[in-house]
């Protein structure tokens, strides 16, 4: 079983069925079967309690940054740790969808999920000022809402109409066309997806003190290794205000030796770090590797520390210099 | 008029109430009238457009973090600035409200805000866990909604129970007990509430390119001036994913010329800053000065360097030692 | 009159030749004469107590590094301030110079000044193994001496033959050819050398603690402003081991607003700071100025800050994007 | 047989004595007889051609900084690499010695090395303003001077006295008074002595590039790593001005795990790098380490990252907690 952010036919939906999940990289036990789940902690309960195998939720989005309930739950320490093997990036577009007959200027209300709104909200001020606006659970949630009558319009995803039988009043009507969600696909923790060259690696750190420059220290680790940070959220913890845990996601994989040091070098420092996957990119971009800081380079210097230290007489090589 | 994030009763409205807005520090030119508005970005366009003086809308939370409608308007390059003014911290308390007479195991469904129901979750799902859960635009309207038999029961502070005529089912049922929020008064540009010694200074950085390292340069620029930052958030510039720009928050004010020389240094370095003000902290907590980066010792050593530019022969100081 | 390391014929004369030190850009007062001092602290001690008006001595070498003498003569916080006003740079050659008629073969004693011995030092260990080395106060001297009969070759600049009557046994001596030394002209403390592009800006910075970390702090008072370090010495203080200030030259001129600032910073930062002179490179190669952070961006920045503080209500720009 | 900065008396042979060379520790084949060498290349040279099993060659003094012939010697890549297995500190006093009957008044010629003649120029500048001074090989060696009566009084340590049956005019001469040298004992690359707690590590770095900021990057290898340098000297790399190469001292031992790590990083940021040896300190300071940079911490960050890659499904502890 595979849960899901659901209803049938959301975009997590949508992201799901572009992957083989049958593919032995994933490590997925049962594939089996989907679950929509009517929000992202559900979705993931059911992987953390075995009912199944994996969960696709959505992770951020171009325009409306990231979706808080997902990066803390992956964050929540008192609650079982996950792993992303997998990410899918989806192009999102957004239409007002209405019963079959209705004309633009007879939409009095209209409904949609918060995110949709956020997205949208340029274009529902302009066209529909006057329209009462209501929050549904999903965007899905919402064009069954108007296909049952309760309100005259949603905004959803093109293919909702499709399936509630409502017709395109309006399509592409978000404020930034070419809007992407990230989407990823969290397991209980196992073996990791192998290195593919464009992965990237996602952790979770809570900063020791609530010392200033705690938070430079922490890029400090990523930066020294020639590490590139491709995301950074901060969250609060929950007991006041200024106390923060970063989610951080980095190119390359556990793999790369560089990566490796930088997450011992982020366990040292702070008072705790989940580890959140390395996994292949959804978009495929071969990680950046800045001269000295590739796997081999990190083997080629770890060996010679390691010769320094055993050495005999007269058979050493003290002096390293570059190819 | 003062237009705030409504409806009457919210926790807008509450801080909005702890402040004397005939404060000249505060530069409001008309205080009269209240202005409840439906959402953030709808209070802030009365700002904007002249309508109302000033508005209250919640920047951040201790458990949900921001409150990312607002730190998104105020960093919006395409809309007119605003400017912080004051700030107000408020502890938050929930309470499950519902009509006189109802026991809590009868209650089917529950109406909240978004909001709310994040920092409720844990309660609701052990103590309702099969109740349907409906979101609303505000707590009030949550409890509205419950006033005129639609729901069973409303997630939302304890006055709206008076305030609708609900009784409290159980109060204090946020999962963090102790919750704070953040709220911020934001008028037009003008003169900067006066120096406080514990005060707060706010700016949206967007970084110049997508380049490792940019952020690691920008906090640079606070560190070596001895500048603490309280808060920063990454926020999508909406055009693709990993292009984000920062809300931070620094101690301090423009006074300060640790703050000033800072904020300089942003500009100089960014792709395009915006100011948000600087303004008294809720906490009223000293700002922490490093040894070497008071304003006097600014000034001091401003003063040396533009010595040694002028120095006439045989007349100069070029040696510099701390007292 | 004006002061050199002597004798005359020494590479101070040549760099001093080498100027027109009327050029009124030096600041000198009276150009007439010529002193050669027989050390770096006499030559500088005749500046300071007003018998000459500048002083020229070396600084650096490409091949034996600082000229300690000169480094902590300049640096010596008890002593009278002194400021570099134009830096010569001189390749240097060596050759042996013997009485006319002398054979290589038949040299058995070699006289010379330590650095023109270290520059020389495997040409001497292979040509002449088994001579006997004697180590005079300068080149020059050790010329005088073979004139003089006292030994049978030197070490010296080869205009030293022409000067003692001697023959060049052997030119192009020095171990590494291409030797080039740096060599400064220093007055008392007066108006700065004009800005010409192509500066130098040189101080010395005694750390303020013991501390681990402090010179990385004063590296990133430069970095952060952009200004590129050429040059970085650590001397002693002379009280225990393990207690340095450095000796910093960077690329640009106090003139250059983000020296200045840089300069600013290190006063605040440091327990005592001596400022030695901006004044124009001797190779004439122009700054690199890093984006952002050129004399015209800072004033940008600074007059972006001080509209923000002094903005009057609707007439404000706190949004600063670049050109 | 073991080699040192002679002649017979100097400061290194003091350093000498205070050793048990045949402390296993020191790893030294032939302890028996001692080889006074003219000069440190040569005292080192006799250990790279095998003539003896070690040297003792002063490093730097607490006033006169670096002997940069030594750091040279150490640092040429040109040259078999040695190590260094013990430091010695001492302190080094000096007197003015002459024949027995010399009166103070009546000393016209004074004979000593550079490096005492600079530790005490004031005392001769007030003392013997009219004296002609002349350079010797060593401060013995000006003692032997005297003696034989070639000039009249000589700088040199209070034994030489004894040894050259001169009488002591003027002791503790030193501008100074407290001065301290530290002298290495160094033989060919063999078994490093033993982790103590109280070790430096000593290494040359050749920075990669003439770019700026490349300085900054090497001591940020130490500084995110928690080890703390004790020297730093910059020596010229003979190409061309503006070319360096950096000798550092750091605390600790190649078994501690941060310096292990930092020495790695620097291996893959420089051009090279030579390691001159893990040694236990001459004053026996323990090292201060930083938390979470203990041997211990970085074994368990390294445990806690392999179990990362290798864990299987449902047995795996992605999150790592302090204490």
């Amino acid at each position: 079983m595979i849960s899901y952010l659901g209803p049938e036919g959301s975009f997590c939906d949508m992201a799901l069925r572009s992957l083989d999940l049958d593919d032995p990289a994933l490590g997925l036990a049962a594939t089996a079967g989907r679950d929509p789940a009517p929000s992202v902690p559900q979705a993931l309960a059911r992987v953390r309690d075995g009912q199944a195998a994996a969960a696709m939720v959505p992770l951020e989005n171009s325009v409306e940054g990231a979706v808080t309930r997902t990066v803390d739950e992956l964050a929540d320490l008192d609650a079982a740790p996950l792993q992303v093997v997998r990410e899918v990036l989806l192009a999102v577009r957004f239409a007002l969808l209405a019963r079959p007959g209705t004309q633009l200027a007879a939409v009095a209300s209209v409904a949609t999920h918060p995110h949709a709104q956020a997205q949208c909200r340029r274009w529902l001020a302009e066209r529909l000022p006057h329209a009462q606006l209501t929050l549904a659970a999903s965007t899905s949630e919402a064009a069954r809402m108007v296909a049952a009558g309760e309100l005259d319009a949603a905004v959803a995803a093109p293919l909702a109409a499709e399936r509630y039988g409502l017709a395109l009043l309006a399509d592409d009507i978000a404020d930034s066309p070419g809007a992407v969600t990230r989407f990823v696909l969290v397991r209980r923790p196992g073996p990791l997806p192998a290195w593919t060259g464009a992965d990237r690696t996602s952790v979770v750190a809570y900063i020791a003190d609530d010392r200033p420059g705690a938070l430079l220290e922490l890029l400090t680790e990523y930066a020294v290794r020639g590490v590139n940070l491709t995301r950074i959220e901060s969250r609060p913890t929950g007991r006041e205000l200024g106390r923060y845990c970063f989610s951080l996601d980095c190119e390359g994989h556990l793999d790369d030796a560089r990566v490796a040091e930088a997450l011992s070098g982020l366990r040292r420092g702070c008072a705790a770090v989940r580890f959140l996957g390395s996994y292949p990119r959804g978009d495929a971009r071969p990680a950046q590797v800045r001269a000295g800081t590739s796997s081999a380079d990190f083997a080629a210097a770890a060996a010679w520390v390691a010769g320094l230290r055993n050495q005999t007489r007269d058979d050493a090589a003290p002096t390293a210099v570059k190819g």
